[in-house]
């Protein structure tokens, strides 16, 4: 295939073997998990391997794992549940401008309902620092949420720093990690990162779209969002998608190790990064330590959407900011006080374990040109 | 297979159509329906196709439907979502003691928010008459949402009947229809119902679990409950699963028209009240008119766990009630004023257009040699 898709903060290929299990799931397990004969005994069965998959790669218990729709429901969630189930134990919620759209609409929704939302701005490198969340949280401190990876940039943003702010401060808040970016690619655990919630989304590890999970600290108390038949034990009513939670599963279990992987990444990265250096209108605005799958630079004056759709006609794929935007300017681009036109032309480029240096110089040959004919004088 | 499934209102066997629809979208067709590039593009025709054959079933228009991960997700946003926007215009809210789970945990949540919520009662048969929902629904009534077929008797609701009541009422309700059991099996349309809001499901058409569909008329408005990037026309944001909605656009394509199944299930129907007939243990629980794809009986004093495993035992698969209360006691049987006894040892058979007589055979077999060596005497 001579296509190079270099968009995987936005969704990832799945492999075979998931979208088989989810085809077999489909076809063969397709009791309804709740049903007391075989057929749904088989596929309680399918659920809970795949929820032993996620736990054991967590290093969490599988009753602490709690099947979603996805990234977004998870998101939504874990701070809307927290806060919900904490809102009389205080009014405060600390966060930052730079988590994913489906934080920051819920903090929306958490200020018209009365609490106070801090939004700690990330500064020009995509930095959170810990000396922010110190200031921020206090003992009325409900909830605390932020990204351990960034969507955009790859910033890593310093979640221990927020679970010793909430114990510094003696406050009831729980921590919540979107993990989304960071499953797979970076070692952590929710009790290392002192994390009573964590986000995860399976399309992002090369499993199917359409399902995440929220790992839920045995003991910390969350309310409801989906009611009704009182699926994963009340947290999440609905039919468990048997199929893409088995596919879940599967990418979990397909997962390397991230030592395996980081390395090539890295040299990925270098590469990217040594052939941009000789485009003298590219201007990097991932900080030097992000995490090597993401790397967010602006080229020149043309703008990001235009860049996107020349190098789609070259079959490679990149993305301006995060999908889920579309064509809004970058709000974290923005928190990090970027200059107008240097956000109107980031572009994010995202490696998966699959990508290659050919995929590499196809994108910077694909920028090179771009940037010879689209740029005005 | 010598197995017999008869739980096809729990769930049914996704299509091969289907499932390979799904595998090819998880593959091949992987982008993000919101990435501007060829991939992203083609993810969101996938989509749209889905969304037009949908839309098409139901003689509504495709900006009309919005998918959900299922019907418990649909049911909660019809409800909720139409209280929310509508909760200055009035306080009233008009149900049915028979619905499903995802509607009656809803409509709790609504009245500790202080909705006036009033739960018709079905009568013994099953059915809910026009009268109580003439004598309910007042001109501060916000919502009025009921089933078009109960899932677990197959009683058919007078849902036109509460568009009507709503609109001599002068109310500024919305009319919520779950069609979740009847879409599919009997000819209808938002349109012809008088409905604003219709909630259907794939898992119940041969189409996998994990997706649905809130069809919201052109001009109704509902708050949405799923926040973040915005995606549905910011109705339900989180990344559409493109790879389930493309399934159920495929089953659904592949949906023959209600008359030409129909005959066939009244037959099977027909076949299996006429073996329980021979069974003197059995009292049946639907009403004669019912759809005929659900049929629920009592078999004599056996508990219907037990049964159900005896049953399985043979390969022969139906459910205690809904699939979804796993243990509880049925309450729709019990709102239907039906003794502890009958309610403790009713099962559920529902059929599928693949149902056959042998698949009869087996159960009334089974059934016959379960009330044989379980009955105590």
């Amino acid at each position: 295939m001579g296509a190079h898709y270099l968009d995987n903060s936005a969704t990832t290929r799945v492999l075979p073997e998931a979208a088989e299990k989810a085809a077999r799931l489909m076809t063969e397990g397709y009791g309804n998990p709740s049903s007391l004969h075989a057929l749904g005994f088989a596929a309680h069965r399918a659920l809970e391997e795949a929820r032993e998959l996620l736990a054991g790669r967590l290093f969490a218990k599988p009753e602490e794992i709690f099947f979603t729709s996805g990234g977004t429901e998870a998101n939504n969630l874990a701070v809307l549940g927290a806060a919900e189930a904490l809102k009389r134990r205080g009014n405060r919620i600390v966060t930052t401008a730079a988590e994913h759209d489906s934080v920051l609409a819920a903090m929306d929704a958490l200020e018209k309902q009365g609490f106070e939302v801090i939004r700690l701005a990330p500064d020009s490198r995509g930095h959170i620092a810990p000396e922010q969340l110190d200031a921020a949280v206090d003992a009325r401190t409900v909830l605390v949420s932020l990204m351990l990876v960034n969507n955009e940039t790859g910033a890593i943003f310093p979640v221990e720093a927020a679970g010793r702010a909430l114990r510094r401060a003696k406050a009831p808040g729980l921590l919540h990690v979107d993990a989304v970016q960071a499953f797979g690619k970076l070692d952590f655990s929710p009790a290392r990162l002192g994390a009573d919630l964590v986000t995860v989304s399976a399309h992002k590890i090369h499993g199917p779209k359409g399902v995440g999970a929220l790992y839920v600290r045995k003991g910390a108390r969350i309310s409801p969002r989906a009611l009704g038949g009182g699926q994963e034990k009340n947290l999440r009513s609905g039919t468990e998608s048997v199929p893409l939670i088995g596919a879940f599963g599967e990418a979990v279990r397909m997962l390397p190790k991230v030592q395996e992987t980081l390395p090539k990444i890295q040299t990925l990265n270098a590469l990217l990064r040594a052939e941009l250096a000789q485009l003298p209108e590219v201007a990097l605005n991932s900080p030097q330590d992000a995490l090597p799958y993401v790397l967010n630079f602006s080229a020149g004056r043309v703008r990001a959407e235009t860049m996107l759709h020349f190098l789609s006609g070259r079959e490679v794929y990149v993305s301006a900011g995060s999908a889920c935007g579309k064509a809004k300017p970058s709000h974290v681009l923005t928190a990090m006080g970027l200059p107008k036109e240097r956000v109107a032309s980031a572009l994010r480029v995202s490696f998966s374990r699959f990508s290659t240096e050919d995929d590499v110089y196809a994108l910077t040959e694909g920028l090179r040109e771009g940037l010879r004919t689209l740029s005005h004088p």
